[in-house]
């Protein structure tokens, strides 16, 4: 075995090694052609029924028990730490397991809560679940790279090696959040399948058949195996919302500057034209509100130097209520989109949309076609901003252990190529600029349509052609077989104009109703790998959802509209 | 005579063509030895009292007068126009006039109140001044370049020229304004003086021997005359300030994305690591914020995709003026800079500091020294990001006509250099975020210092080391004869943090207070520069000025405290 491999061996198997002997499963996991879906009853016949309960509740029915004493932080914290070495054992959802940590800060949590009488903090003793970007004490961050392991981010001798801690860490200590475990990313980040050479792929818990998506993929398989009831991604092209919808989970990518990113790791670090932001992904929209809430009230505008002064804002919530209340329940106007022109979505996309579209009219909401400016044009600025330096962030990071580059990669970074100068740069945030200009302006315009006095309220729109990605498929940028754009396409048009966007889970594939399109044209290459990609049997209860799309930092309105129509749809809690 | 020479004489000439003959002077004006001021009873001799007692009223007692009807808008275009002609002919503060045009607009403001009874919005009949950066319809935009006479910013054939409008030109005729000429830059904007080959050189108009500051001189030297009771500039390392202090105004540089600069003309436009922000330039603090409340009523954040949903925030006004009033008059606390350990201020710097701070410790406010991460390392990040093309774009420009860089500008752009990568500019902007979080902790730490509760409010510091710059003084970036970073370090440093900064007028040169520091021992050769550039005789009645440096987008914070500063100096108008 070459070195790389024996690195990150011993890296794979420390991890399994932090798991308590009681909690590993007593046999291996059967293939995906025998159990397909290890969530639900299948992973709960490891867990007691307090360990269900506890672990099936949303972070709002989890601080509400621990708010008022009724459920101890420890208990909570041990049945979570459970259920996620359950579901890394399932589907290799883990990079860090730190519970001991985690079960002695819930200790600790109670012990205050004995002495003083109240909690800490609004997420007293809540479970929170993060990417491998944040940085924790005591735990290493490898971000997938065999090459970061014993480092900090890829250096030696920084003597910020499990000392340094990322911003919103301390924030959420803070809130009294219990932080127990990060999870699994695709090495680089830049993929919407999770695959390194560490924990090797992460698959979905629903349909093994299926990746989880990515790049926070970890976060996506271990919350839809409830391991975490919320938890943090990141997003630069989809990768919160691509495994929050391939795992039925709400989440929500925020405009750039409202969340902390400060002390993150990442790939291309200092690339400032498309930034990559930071969000949660839950089994709850009022999990979302309630980590978001919390972090706004710790001002993380004084510590975060990219971070608007822009608290939570209940008026821009209660507008959107009082609009609904004051129609009967209707009257928002929607912008509807099935695709972008490039690539149409496989069937089980194309009913979620319809559920969606209906439910909305049902309420009395309004809905109108979606016809912005090009996705193409708006694609192309955005897809140069990953390679302005021709991978070399990306090489260094491979150099180091000399490990292979995944194939999900290799198609936009497997070259090196030369490197974006100042000029091409510059241009490209020009034309990126007059994009975002026009697509601002399209929205402005259909106040003239929508008899609302308002332009349209939100976008209901897909994040990807298919209910979730075949192995393989979920490739960004561009690469060989035509594959580009197959999938981030529909998700990078919100990363480009910076907008809000939460994802809405709507239902499963039924195979029976979900059949294939005889005699489907498509309408190129791509398209055509995406139809053809597409097989009932195989995708069969697979997740579908959609993405709600607001305008930039419009996070309130845009969770209170997600939460309405998730509702309506009896997915209060998934 | 060579073409650019040609063309640039015959856009001269055309300028002044646009003047009324009425206006003319009778005589040109007498040299800086004879008439060194030609402010206040100068000017003041070729106006009648009806359009002197127009032109001395601040914005917020002009907007009083045309809503309620006691002054006519197009009255009070007219005494504007007469009198900006008037300074154009006197300190050359002028790229572009529209007299008529602006007078034609106040006739039908006019009409629109005799017709409905009421004002058309909040800055009804308000002249405001512009840039030579703004695009307005039916009038150029060269930005100093002979390049660009005749073009698009510099490209024939877009059907753009004289049509397109930038975004803050639709929003001030929206509230009223009255747009009537654009104001004289440096050509490429990058320098603390304005020299170009089309109009010369801008100067003083308080002390002709000295610069009226760049790159928004026009704008300061045309309100230090009182030909505008508002301006719009721009500041990229301390352009809006320096024209600001140089010529005894108030002016404040927003944090980026507080205010539109959509649709403007600028140079290396796409750099996007320090952006250039937009901002007033009046001859009240008040003044100021009526315009920005303005703006932020237009919902900027609509129609420019970098500006943020931070409304006019009444709040943080009320807030400063609570705890001042809760406590007799004082009780903010505030860091006191008096250099940046790479220049010392000249005798009426170190004075007018020294002023500010009395009268603050006067009105119970609490000073503290203010030692922040190095403004070294600072600068050598900020100067970067304007050398990132190697002065590709600047280069293009004057390409287009043959025409000769300033030595204002050489120092920095003389000779065409490589361009950055994109991996270098990545690593700078991980640089710069570094520092500016840096700053923020620094900033957070003094709240255990003050004794207030809070950390310090804000920040008294000199945003240049002398009262004006002698011509040539002013280079920004790196040059001969070591003069790199003699002014722009005590400005740039608010930029690179993305800071709010208020330039405070304070006092005037006096030459038999601030005599020369006899036996002073410069620091380094730069220092040296700045002592031996002090001479009390040619400064004498300059205006003398400081800065009150708030943290990012605390703009109301800081207009309401140098406002109080303000009125405590007796400046409530300057």
């Amino acid at each position: 075995m070459v070195e790389w491999q024996t690195l990150a061996k011993e890296k794979r198997e420390s991890v399994i090694g932090l798991i308590p002997k009681a909690w590993l499963l007593p046999s291996p996991v059967p293939p995906a052609t025998e159990q397909r879906d290890v969530t639900g009853k299948y992973i709960q016949q490891f867990l007691s029924p307090a360990e269900i309960e506890i672990t099936e509740t949303d972070a709002v029915g989890i601080v509400k028990n621990t708010i008022s004493a009724k459920w101890k932080a420890r208990d909570v914290a041990e049945a979570f730490c459970h259920r996620a070495a359950l579901a890394h054992q399932m589907v290799n959802c883990l990079h860090e397991i730190f519970f001991d940590a985690a079960i002695a800060d819930a200790q600790a949590l109670d012990e205050y809560y004995a002495k003083h009488g109240k909690p800490i903090g609004p997420l007293h003793g809540l479970p929170v679940s993060l990417k491998d970007q944040f940085h924790v004490k005591d735990v290493e961050t490898t971000m997938g790279y065999v090459g970061w392991i014993g480092t900090f981010e890829g250096k030696k001798g920084t003597n910020k090696e499990k000392v340094f801690e990322s911003e919103m860490v301390r924030e959420l200590r803070n809130l009294g959040a219990i932080l127990y475990c990060k999870t699994s990313v695709p090495h680089t980040l830049m993929a919407g399948e999770t695959v390194n050479n560490i924990i090797g792929y992460t698959w979905n818990p629903k349909n093994r058949n299926l990746a989880c998506g990515g790049s926070s993929g970890g976060e996506g398989a271990l919350i839809g195996l409830k391991g975490s009831p919320v938890g943090f991604g990141t997003d630069i092209g989809g990768s919160i919302r691509i495994p929050a919808a391939f795992n039925g989970l709400y989440g929500i990518r925020p405009s750039s500057g409202r969340l902390p990113y400060e002390g993150m790791a990442n790939s291309m670090d200092g690339q400032n034209s498309i930034l990559s932001v930071v969000g949660p992904i839950a089994t709850s929209v009022g999990a979302l509100k309630l980590v978001i809430k919390g972090l706004l009230e710790q001002q993380p505008w004084l510590h975060d130097p990219l971070v608007a002064e822009i608290p939570w804002r209940d008026e821009q919530e209660q507008a959107v209520l009082d609009i609904v209340k004051g129609s009967g329940g209707g009257q928002l106007a929607f912008g509807i989109s099935k695709g972008d022109g490039i690539v149409n979505c496989q069937p089980p996309v194309r009913r979620a949309i319809d559920i969606v579209v209906k439910t909305a009219e049902k309420l009395g909401h309004k809905v109108f076609e979606w016809a912005p400016p090009s996705h193409k044009r708006c694609l192309e600025i955005a897809f140069k901003t990953w390679i302005y330096d021709g991978g070399a962030d990306v090489h260094a990071a491979f150099a180091l252990s000399g490990e292979p580059m995944a194939s999900q990669i290799t198609s936009t970074y497997g070259t090196l190529k030369d490197e974006y100068t100042a000029s091409q740069i510059a241009a490209n945030n020009v034309a990126k600029r007059a994009y975002q200009k026009e697509y601002m302006e399209y929205w402005n315009s259909t106040a003239e349509l929508t008899g609302t006095g308002r332009p349209i309220d939100a976008v209901i729109a897909p994040l990807a052609p298919f209910a979730a990605a075949r192995p393989d498929m979920a490739k960004f940028g561009s690469g060989t077989l035509k594959a580009k754009r197959v999938m981030p396409g529909l998700s990078t048009w919100v990363n480009m104009v910076d907008y809000t966007s939460a994802v809405l889970p709507v239902t499963l594939v039924d195979k029976s109703i979900d059949v294939v399109d005889e005699g489907y044209k498509p309408l190129n290459d791509q398209d055509e790998k995406v139809f053809l990609a597409y097989d009932p049997e195989l995708y069969d209860r697979a997740h579908v959802a959609v993405q709600i799309v607001g305008r930039r930092l419009q996070e309130e309105k845009i969770l209170t509209i997600t939460e309405i129509l998730g509702d309506a749809l009896g997915k209060h809690v998934v």
